[in-house]
């Protein structure tokens, strides 16, 4: 299985999102077709497939019929049922890897994981109950935030603690699903690292680039990110180490925290990452195509940054700005043909090459 | 009919090729869907298109129902039948307009266009039979070229003759067709320019790329090409020059030869073109994405270029570099995912950026 994949050969991509339109666009690029499975009608994603499944992932029929079709599998998100896994590595290659989507589909687990490899992280403890959360917060302190262990994205799952009197409010927002308690981190910024490992186990990163979320939803990612040299080195060492210890195959995202004691990891998507979208017009070689070369036993390419970029994301209304945005000098426009506008919903973003 | 297309629309493409394929990326950026029509199984615009029809452009009920399903028709080669284009054009919009494909569908009517709006050609004339051939040569000497006045493309359907002698072997090339002989030009260096005009009537043209062909086909497009600022902006005024007399609606390409007397037009392509490949990854917005927003009602986008670019094709065997390429600093692959190689055939091409 670690021949490299040749021209017309098709990629398994779970998930029809904006992410796989991306990933299924770079597989065009080197010759490959993809094959794009999602539970909803008319994902994104398929009107750049050759081939797209819609069917639940609990369909066992339809999880055979589409490994049978495709040459190997990947995926453009992290929560995918481990009753589907189970089905489709018996019949075809997955990758990343089990291990990274277990380590990342829980934030428990995620956070040991990087403590055992000497990583920093913010201080956690498990929240199962109310006792739990009493013995967290005493050992935490306040302020703090109570997230939810699984299917936590874009600020949702997640309750803030200013002190010990919002403990009953941020349990009731959890709705029974177990937690955990996460110190505050005073940090001066946030930056993230787009790294990609080989079959053969060769590691490329992106220059790190800098985030500035807006209610909870990632809003822009300006590269260069305001680093010293050494900040910088550290940031694409420990992700190295992140993707070698998983074994990883792929582009992954880590999302780090700048502060006085050094970088803190917030966490890891084992996955192309929103914050990895400005290398469309900033490198030779973006983070899907990086991706896709992973996972097809490609070398890895150059993702050299050849231009500054600011990248926007383009929110629900934030579509109205589209007309003018398309006038813009060196703006790049990316939309990801999604039919419904809807507030929080990413509907595109917008890379505005800065030199 | 001059809205602007909107997200989620529908762009007919006419001819499944590399260009067609790019061309399905470009409108994915835009977050248009396409529908490809081709008389091929497979076209490799089918991998990233939402929809391809299969069947013969004589057939009238598969024609229809295309333009049923799409909101307006561009396509990626000049040789559409004109009875297609009749059905087609009474459903839906063709971009652009009939009136560039009748010009450059026939090079004596191209020429003649050209030499009517005060541009320099190669002398020429019509040639049908050899009485023609023999006062032709006669009026322009030799060495010459005696090409068939339609479907010619990578040097086919071409005779050279370097005295009256091939005169007879160049009549019997052309098997009958109607014929066109051109006066031989001595020039220091092929350009093109790629220029784009929008519904709006707006013109953008990327720099002028220098070109090399081997054995009739393009090899290298470089950018910048060397060329004095006069001469630049020579190419990029007479570009505008045809783009307004066609009143044309999207990205052409205008093959031209640098000579010591000026400027001489070779041909012109109603269409995304080989030689501007090398936008894809030297522009913000690439020659495939202005065409979209032209044919689209859309403003043209910024293409000024950020990198310079060397663009190779990768023409059969060239495949077999491709392990190579992919380790290469700099170098960004473009595969058409075409199953079979074969001598000639234009396999994709690799954007070198140099700086």
């Amino acid at each position: 299985m670690t021949d490299p994949l040749q021209t017309g050969a098709t990629i398994g991509i779970l998930g029809g999102g904006q992410l796989g339109r991306m990933l299924s666009v770079a597989a065009s690029r080197l010759g490959f077709k993809t094959h794009v499975f999602d539970p909803g009608t008319n994902p994104p994603a398929g009107d750049v497939a050759h081939r797209v499944t819609t069917a639940p992932y609990e369909d066992e029929t339809a999880l055979r019929a589409f490994a049978e079709t495709v040459d190997m599998i990947t995926y453009e998100f992290e929560n995918i049922p481990t009753s589907a896994l189970d089905i489709l590595e018996k019949i075809r290659p997955i990758r990343p890897s089990r291990r990274a989507l277990a380590v990342s589909q829980d934030r428990l687990i995620e956070k040991a994981f990087l403590s055992e490899k000497g990583l920093q992280t913010a201080s956690f403890a498990a929240v199962d109950d109310a006792e739990d959360l009493a013995e967290a917060i005493a050992e935490i302190g306040t302020p703090a935030i109570l997230k939810t262990r699984r299917f936590g994205y874009d600020g949702k799952g997640q309750s803030r603690l200013q002190s010990a009197d919002d403990a009953a409010q941020a349990l009731a927002d959890m709705a029974g699903a177990p937690a955990i308690l996460e110190g505050f981190i005073d940090f001066s910024r946030e930056i993230s690292v787009i790294g990609t490992r080989s079959l053969s186990g060769e590691v490329a990163c992106f220059d790190p680039g800098e985030n500035v979320h807006r209610d909870g939803i990632l809003h822009t990612t300006t590269v260069p990110a305001t680093l010293t040299s050494s900040q910088r080195m550290d940031a694409v060492l420990l992700t190295a180490k992140i993707l070698n210890a998983l074994d990883y195959v792929g582009t992954m995202g880590v999302e780090l925290f700048v502060t006085p004691g050094g970088l803190i990891v917030n966490e890891i998507a084992p996955r192309v990452h929103n914050s990895g979208h400005w290398t469309q017009n900033g490198c030779a070689v973006d983070q899907f195509e990086q991706h896709i070369r992973a996972v097809a036993g490609w070398p890895l390419g150059d993702g050299k940054r050849h231009s500054d970029v600011v990248m926007e994301n383009l929110i629900g209304d934030d579509m109205n700005k589209v007309p003018e945005i398309a006038r813009e000098p060196g703006a790049a426009l990316h939309l990801y043909g999604k039919a419904d506008v809807k507030p929080g919903r990413k509907m595109g973003h917008v890379n505005r090459i800065k030199s």
